[in-house]
């Protein structure tokens, strides 16, 4: 009888909390919205939603920067919609270096895992804060700022890197000027850099205009 | 004259603000989203939409508890969508108990219609604040902390929650851990209680493995 | 050597976590900021900062609108500081009525206690919505809109008032418009109404210029 | 060769930030959600999506207030969406008047384009701020607080107001209370106005009961 | 006896309300905190707490870029502070740029006074949207992305620029990496641009290193 | 010349942004607030403030559970403070367990640095779900629900931790039942638990009462 009981009362709770948001797996297929993508049905989501397994290997560094960023964002990891946070793996290649960039909606927490990795980050008080970081060493980076990680050991660098938003966004500056159709006659006003200089770096990004 | 010009002010005013939305009543047939569900369309919105009688009979306290907690909460009472709170009844015979519990997504605060209650929370430094609460007595419970609320008088008790988010979500400790098939020698290692104690736990709240 | 060990552990995590911010009751002795007021340091809190008595007692009736509202918003009650809800109970005597208003900086729940209230808002889209209510009913009404609560039964009604903030605020519009020093050609130009209403409000509500 | 490893380069990082969400233009046919319309798919974007001309125009100041206010919230301008932020153009001709008002989700800054406006806006502690505003001045208004603008000048005013929302709402104290169906006595009971004041501004500005 | 209750029952309501907070002037002499500066005490404010005419005069453009940003933020006008909005003014001269820029905290609207100018932004998939704006168009910037204003009339620009932040920060690319101390060999690794490039341009604007 | 004009317009530039927010490093020798610490002032920051190194040890497993956390919230890391995100480093010896807890502020991101772990939470709805991680591999946890960790592999197990909030908490269960001096009939009567059990694991963990 005992049993009974509590089975009934276990029914009246679980069944009226049933649609309570604890999480919300993004359902990929629809639009998103400003706070995310809508939710996967929770009656079909298993541990699988919340496991992701793809920054276990290394990202190639086979490239002119020598890194490679592998993100576990909303599009990859679809478990972090709506929970505020995300991950990416960075490797860093002998004389690799992430270029200067920011994240337009979310600080950054590096940690060092394994070399050695010189980073840094510029305030809008136009303020540099650089340092050498070793393996254990953690450093922030407040949104919205640029920031750059280079390899500044002898051998690879792996680090973890870890945002407050699930999309948290990418803009490497250099991609942004160089990498696009924006006109030359725009990148030299916006940014005093001369035009000979913008047309070599627009034809190594693949830039045009 | 007069009127026609104010009419032409209106309706100037009302077609411009048409779709600004002041509430989102949740169509539940819709998929969810880290915000809330999706709104109902203005056009077809009563007051009754505003407007829940759900909670204004007793909950069924024939149970192990001897309590109910009867919610208004999104998936009730759709018109709290998106509006950052809601309410339930807690009914409590006498020596009813609402068990262990926390809310991940919101803090609480309870206030006694009727009875004697003895309501407590625990902080994260490991305080205990608990004390007896008579008719009129108000307690906050902080987002996310473990609490409980057990009738200390001589006859029943009446009390109304209120949440600081449409779908505060409930998680008691015993069901999370004894009512479901999370293995026993999990539940063992992770709060180090007897394999026996829990066995028997689950035998009562319907747990397997 | 168990009890040893384990001590030894208990000190690691509770130390680690001594700073942790879990509630912030408010110290009011301190200015207050956009996110509420500075914290009172926590080896001074007991459980008396997490519990308030004072909706306890009716509130005075006895005044021209038959209704008296009792806050426990951070000012009376610092517990709530910075947890994002508060409570308000609301006492109408026959005839009691809590004029037109809004409350700028949250939603509100309205739960009856006793009594029968006729309640209503109206939204950005000019529509009304009213209804009339009885003990156990609960009504929502949308930041920032203004509603009021009439006592449409024989005897007194109770209820209590939940809001989505620890301070929302309250903006009585007959208070706003005429119970200041808000010039009656301001208000005239701004409300089309009668110059001698205007002043006939003042008078009542103690308004000058 | 140089060129190849940066194209490899640009394309892994371009591919795993496909879906990062910078923006978040409003698909206005899907339902609104509590943060705002679903995104229309970037795809399909171009500048025209966050480019607006629907405010280089006066508005129609030919009626009783002799003003006009024309929005550019996400409604109007659906590349707001999701980004807290809209604006609205004021145009006020000689005598012209911005009634008694409020934004129920967001605080308002106006600047003053052309010619004086006298504008103000009165606190939850009833308090009266008010002053006349020539070229160049700005002013902001707490959200939820009643507020107006009024022409004080010789010749027409214009100003642009933003908001910290892309739908802050609007709603008119005298369109609330006298321009729909809300009972004339529930009026009188939750304003004190008098019975024939209400029905005379019920007559002027459509509304009825 | 109609005034003598009324005014008990307006003290009763305005003294329960008097440390509600629909407003929180920055006290600048205080720390900073994540939300804002502390607030000026209620009772010494003024309506002038809340107006602001700094922006009312031309910036001065006689400079290198023949442009001014005249900001109206929280630094510069405390009334803001803790409302989620700000405004600048923008002066163009003929040729006048504003150089590519990001805010790291607020997106940006821009609404055109006077004169023509071409406005763009660049997003994290590195898309370039940008159009000529004329008297009366407005362009939206989300947040944390670079864009950049250019004057491409024929004669001087004004425009207002409002943000969703009170502080809503300003992070000039050039500023940031070319008028500090950051080194030119770090500028080098994490822009590809060439030394002499970045020396020239340290030399404009001030670096060293 | 040159040189000249772009001085005074950096001068202009930087002066108006001096006080801008860009993060709030944590002076923790003042009152805390519902959004962090008072900020340090800006001008005595370096980047010592943004790097942390308390991480990069093995914390002492040699107790009970087998199990370390080493945290890098504001209390040791200030430079997180008003940024949303933390970090802490997970030992775990051979055989060690972190606990059922939750963390009533925020949700974590697992990721394996080194070693075999199982780990699982538990939602709201009673549904578990667990998994064996191994090196790489990493898991979400959403805000405040139980979960735990357990080295199930044959050597020390390593992992880092995000979190979105600097100041997340950590509520241990059997710390919070047994560890302080809630009485026994309490948590007897709101666990269900034998109180020979209770009082077996307060004598273990050193509760009283």
């Amino acid at each position: 009888m005992l049993i009974q009981s509590v089975l009934a009362f276990s029914f009246l709770f679980v069944a009226s909390y049933a649609s309570v948001q604890d999480f919300c797996v993004a359902d990929l297929s629809l639009p998103d919205t400003p706070s995310g993508f809508p939710c996967k049905d929770v009656k079909k989501l298993s541990v699988s939603d919340f496991v992701y397994s793809g920054l276990g290997a290394a990202g190639n560094t086979s490239n002119l920067i020598k890194a490679a960023v592998t993100p576990a964002f909303t599009a990859q990891f679809p478990g972090v919609n709506g929970l505020g946070i995300s991950l990416a793996r960075l490797d860093l290649a002998v004389g690799g270096v992430v270029p200067m960039h920011t994240h337009p909606g979310a600080s950054e927490l590096l940690v060092i895992i394994e070399g050695t990795i010189c980073a840094g980050f510029i305030s809008s008080a136009n303020a540099v804060y650089f340092k050498t970081l070793y393996k254990g060493d953690i450093m922030v980076f407040p949104q919205g700022l640029l920031h750059f990680q280079i390899n500044s050991g002898k051998g690879p660098a792996l680090a973890f890197v870890s945002f407050g938003s699930p999309s948290p966004g990418l803009q490497i500056t250099d991609f942004a000027l160089f990498a696009n159709d924006l006109p030359t006659e725009i990148v030299a006003a916006t940014t005093f850099l001369d035009v000979a200089q913008i047309k070599k770096l627009k034809g190594v990004l693949g830039g045009s205009n």
